[in-house]
């Protein structure tokens, strides 16, 4: 056994808790394989290899017609690491023994599934095999928090919709509807987002989280900016505001988030770079793009705000990890986190990894997260971690460094689970 | 013998087509060895190592002093990736059996050279070696087109003038010889490009090309848009345009660019980031340096516009790469290209290659095209170029990912020879 | 013995010249580990990993004290690539021969260091076992230059109060004590300024250095240009300057210094790209981050109108790294020049060695510089360069390209060693 496979065999025993997700609660695991092959990273790759959106999402085709279609596709990307998540789930999770999987092949794995998922404890299952044990969420402001094993499933209170849609009145219903509150000015919208924190605290929230564009640059703005308050006046009469308005309530607003973030002791997951929207024409959730010109000096003023606040920060694109490195290498409340969305690819990661490894305090780097919408994907997502966290540690901890075997285990084992535990539950 | 030997060599029996070169198809093959050493990868080198640009460029000085003259400074770049081209040249073409070429023994392989060169069909010769069938050329608009074989050398139409030097009469001077149209407005130069358009389609055209420098934004400007109108009538006078004027000019003739392409169905190669003159003291093609902080995001309008147009894009610089996997993964008619000119070198194509191969459907990459001056050079750049990616993919795809060795054969074949004939020729 | 070892060894056998330091010539070397360990590279990463900066900058603490409270942050960092130049300098220097140095042994390891560095030729011993034979300083205009041994320490004007600090009255007092030229205007200006290469050229200064920021963007701006010379005189009055007054004086001032090093044939060191003090709240030196979006282009006018000068070029980021090595090599005075602060890191140092040695003339290369404050640290700074140097040689020059170890070697001892006595001593 090489040494990296050692230390992999040692990090994959690790329990994990997967510090960020879009696992819907109540509907946790797949029906069919539709619901995994309809994960956005497959239906844009096969739509960006050729294939018609309007046939990924013609409206009232059955599961098995949806998959019978994108397989028509998806040899186009049998190569990719994207692939290689579904067919190492095919093979742990589903049972599945071939080599690959294809338009010649895919109907018995589709019923082999469908047996499968409909099993009783199909979703113990998977968490079991998986050896997760706690999974954060993504919940929008106004979900609701009590139907579900907040233990499993750890709330994390998603808040794009706060910084950049009160523009849209169904917005603010839904603020008025969750938090009993009529927001008529900037003191009514403090109050509610407060409310909203407080109901989330009660419900063990581990997390405030958001994703940023690149132009964002977060600016202190008083509670009772005039500019602030006009604007928001403005905004509530429905008239067409200036860019600089908007992002002053949006800046208003984030500037609330990071105060409260700071009164409740809550983490403020940043998640930097996404431009939304780029392709339009693109299928579901495969739209997004960005522009990788920003820095991470856009945020020293919140840095600086904010010392007690633990910001763990993702970047969007590796030409930004340096920064990220090098700003969580000096600002304490600066955490390393994850490899996100188009950085979470093998070359990426070992790249962006091996430079946290070198240079950031250890109890400051967050491994990974699965970011999955369904759970049958934290296996192959983590799996793929933990080759290359083996890999990059026996280089670089045993054999650049020379330190030990164990040495490098107990590494790996804080990053990929023992700073979930300080940085979110506060537990040495 | 190696994973990574076994796969090279099934990657080296591909035959190939070159899908970028600067090769003149009246003289693809070089005379002597200054013909070789002077590209410019080999005299701005030498400069940039100390040789005084009078002494490469003096007027009227013979091959064989100017190589004379180049071998006082080419062991500065004796280790360099340009370097072993050359070393790898003169050993499989030019039948070299040394270690080293240096001052001491220059002369003996320019001897040599002159022999080999000076046979009947020494173009054959490097062809047949080289094991290229086809060679996309570099057209100016007003080359002719009828003086060689378009099957061997295919061309292509090259339109940098057209986007950026119109304001020079010599450009509308060649635009009326080549199309006798005189052109006195935007309908008259519509009109000039369509003829040249269909010229080249007569002629088995096969892409459309531009190099494009950092701060291009392409926008859709109406065929009659007054702005724009009113600035060429400027321009037509000769009077002296703002900033603004001739970047509309250059966007109305891009956007027309595009839109032909569309019409003819060819594809548009956009190679990005290229500052001209930039060290305007330096040898002739040795003068054009970048600026990286550009963005994708600059080309979202004519993406979204021209979804039916396929555009292998080339990026200049390494920490471009990502977006553009980003990009070719998300939008279907982004096709990622080659490893151009300052990138071309073996870290940066290494890294480039296995964030492409990771993440972008299989079907939309490009692997290599030379750019080369003379045939000579196809032969060590491909070389280079495989022994690459066949690391690569003996690294991510065997290793890796666990797939055979026979599905990373059928990998690289695609992306070294396949992707170029479905590509630019519609063959599967 | 592998290849890379076989390198390392004969690489590290190299006698040394440190092109770049902040030793101080009166007390080179460290009288106690608290000397080590209050090297920013640990107070600020203890403080970031979570220790106040008040316990590790309380006036009036001990040496051991100091220490003794660090030890109870550093394990947070025992992974790193700065811990590990710690580790080996106790292994090499001090006779350290444990695994681990933590808060259970850091006591021994105290005396013993203190018994160690009270030992008369301390110093010598430290740079007889570093193999280190010259070192150049950082030293501030105002520096008393006839105190130490010139040799040894070599003089390096660095120059960042004279370009960024004129605005500060004790800058210009600093100047008027130095120069004995009370400065009145911009003639006066130059006139000190001139004087003070004259005094540093007469202690065998070998260059003129400086920090820049990201936006820095060096002008060509005349001896006596009315705008720069009004700015002047609102800045001798104090009166408070616009940003593009501080600019234009800033530009003057640096234009100036390139002038100086024209005349006086001295190589202009520009270290690109830090911001000063992104967080102040952190420790002393532990203050700076940076922006990566700047472009060599910004040095296009400098680098055009300074032919002779050679410019010997440092960035801090690895975005950056390839633009570095593009244009060294187009422009014959730009020199890729070590591996700068943020940079100095395994991860970033390999990929940016490689990328230099594939492209840019061999006698443009200068591996490394310590940028120590103290002696001790030289040792563990090269060897981490060398063994990585070793590592990249082995991969690139012998296995890639197919040349000889003793090529390899010869290559690196000119990129180790060569290179600093051609650029900055005039010897081949």
């Amino acid at each position: 056994m090489t040494l990296t496979q050692t230390l992999f065999e040692a990090l994959d025993s690790v329990p994990l808790i997967d510090p960020h997700s879009h696992i819907n609660p109540r509907s946790p695991a797949s029906e069919t394989i539709a619901d995994l092959l309809g994960y956005h990273y497959y239906t844009e790759l096969a739509h960006s290899a050729g294939m018609p959106r309007e046939q990924i999402e013609q409206p009232g085709i059955t599961p098995r017609e949806k998959v019978a279609r994108l397989f028509e596709y998806l040899h186009h990307i049998d190569h990719s690491v994207q692939w290689s998540w579904f067919l190492e789930l095919s093979r742990e999770l589903l049972g599945f023994d071939g080599d690959r999987i294809d338009k010649s092949n895919w109907e018995s794995l589709y019923d082999l599934a469908l047996t499968k998922m409909q099993q009783a404890h199909w979703e113990d299952q998977v968490l079991s095999k998986t050896n997760v044990q706690r999974i954060f969420l993504t919940n929008d402001f106004d979900d609701p928090l009590d139907d579900f094993d907040t233990h499993r499933y750890v709330p994390c209170l998603r808040t794009d919709d706060l910084v950049f849609h009160l523009a849209m009145p169904q917005t603010r219903d839904r603020i008025a509807k969750a938090t009993g509150i009529q927001v008529g000015n900037l003191q009514g919208l403090h109050q509610a987002i407060g409310f909203l924190f407080e109901h989330f605290v009660k419900y063990q929230v581990r997390a405030c989280a958001i994703s940023l564009p690149p132009w964002f640059t977060p600016k202190k703005i008083a509670m009772d900016d005039p500019v602030a308050q006009s604007a928001f006046q403005r905004l509530m009469c429905g008239s067409e505001l200036s860019q600089s308005e908007r992002e002053c309530i949006s800046y208003w607003v984030f500037w609330r988030l990071a105060e409260f973030c700071d009164d409740m002791k809550l983490p403020f997951d940043l998640m930097i770079g996404v431009n939304r929207k780029v392709y339009p024409g693109g299928v579901y959730q495969g739209q997004d793009l960005y522009d990788s010109r920003w820095s991470m000096i856009q945020y020293s003023e919140l840095l600086n705000a904010f010392p007690n606040v633990k910001f763990p920060i993702s970047v969007l694109a590796s030409v930004s990890n340096q920064e990220l490195v090098d700003y969580a290498w000096i600002f304490p409340n600066v955490i390393a986190n994850g490899h996100w969305w188009y950085s979470n690819t093998p070359t990426f990661i070992k790249h962006d990894l091996r430079a946290r490894i070198d240079a950031i305090p250890r109890n400051k780097i967050i491994g990974y997260y699965s970011d999955a919408y369904k759970l049958e994907f934290i296996l192959p997502k983590y799996k793929m971690f933990k080759r290359i966290l083996a890999n990059v540690l026996a280089e670089s901890i045993v054999c650049e460094r020379g330190l030990s075997e164990s040495f490098a285990i107990e590494l790996g084992t804080q990053i990929l689970r023992g700073n979930v535990d300080s940085i979110f539950f506060n537990q040495e």
